[in-house]
């Protein structure tokens, strides 16, 4: 058992931000999050990422509020606020994980979209940047995530999911759940060539 | 001098891509390759990431292309697409790595978006899947060129900058390129109080 990793989008505008809020919620599921907390107003983010999950497996909560700030203010545990102007990742990511997955100590990620007000900044531990140049915040979550669990979030399972992806060297293979475990413990031989799809 | 790795964005639909394609370049330069090919038809997104590397430096090249497919297939080098489909990034990532930057062999790194043609699979010498979950191109961009150049892309410097952001621990502090150096080099001291935004 390890303590909650949070990530809380700040700012969603309806439309135009839908697909960013999305991919947050997206790359917050694959590299190892057990939550998002997406602004109230981004109901069809929403909708996409648990529709993934559904498909894809779990387990992992999107969870929609209104109250981004005091729910920040008020988290207990460990705050990490992405942005361009913080502290080099590279610098403090062994503090930030000290503090947080190897303590056990809960850890809400806050990656903003523009004019993040000054109260996250604030009420973070930790501002980070994964670099100090404008670029992507979901780039940035996806590497401060990566770095975080140096690597161990590629490996997780998922339950619950009615498809698994096989890696293929070129294809696609896309199987159910009973298949890919059979195919993991070895039960099932010699199928590689013979399904790779192409 | 180490050969070029360069990015390549396959599929533009303008208007609903714009931000993605953006958010491609943006990542592709602040995470250290040297030069990103577009669609011909995503100029704006260009043109954004022309902007952002005239003002904070260099070097990076954008380039609009119409011939995607024949770039990839013409490639003098290693060529990684990258797919949610592909082998586990954490299981080809030092092949990769001794085929491209480690031996001096020019990379062209992959994006697709949605429906990638299956010349993109077989053109490939690695089809990579950053997990074999649906989450974010950029994401998958991001944490592939972080392990491609095992962190040293965020040590790199920029040339020709007219404004460098200095890491904070809160706050936001944007100098010129000189006061950046006095200041790396300890010529100025004393400074960082007074001048933290807030």
């Amino acid at each position: 058992m390890t303590a909650e990793v949070v990530v809380l989008r700040y700012g969603h505008r309806p439309g135009r931000d839908d697909r960013m809020t999305t991919h947050v919620g997206l790359t917050a599921r694959a590299l190892g999050a057990d939550r998002v907390v997406l602004p109230d107003n981004a109901g069809q983010s929403a909708e996409t990422v648990r529709d993934i999950t559904d498909r894809f497996g779990g387990p992992f909560e999107v969870e929609l509020r209104d109250d981004q700030r005091s729910f920040t203010r008020g988290w207990d545990g460990t705050v990490v606020h992405l942005t361009m102007y913080g502290e080099r990742v590279q610098d403090v990511e062994a503090d930030v994980r000290a503090d947080s997955v190897a303590s056990d100590t809960p850890l809400l990620v806050v990656v903003g979209g523009e004019k993040v007000p000054f109260d996250f900044y604030e009420a973070a531990d930790y501002n980070v940047g994964v670099t100090n140049q404008p670029h992507s915040e979901v780039a940035g979550l996806a590497v401060f995530l990566d770095r975080l669990f140096e690597g161990a979030e590629l490996e997780r399972e998922w339950d619950d999911a009615d498809r698994v992806v096989l890696p293929q060297e070129t294809g696609k293979r896309v199987v159910d759940p009973a298949e890919a475990v059979a195919e993991r413990d070895g039960a099932v031989e010699g199928t590689d060539d013979d399904s790779d799809g192409g």
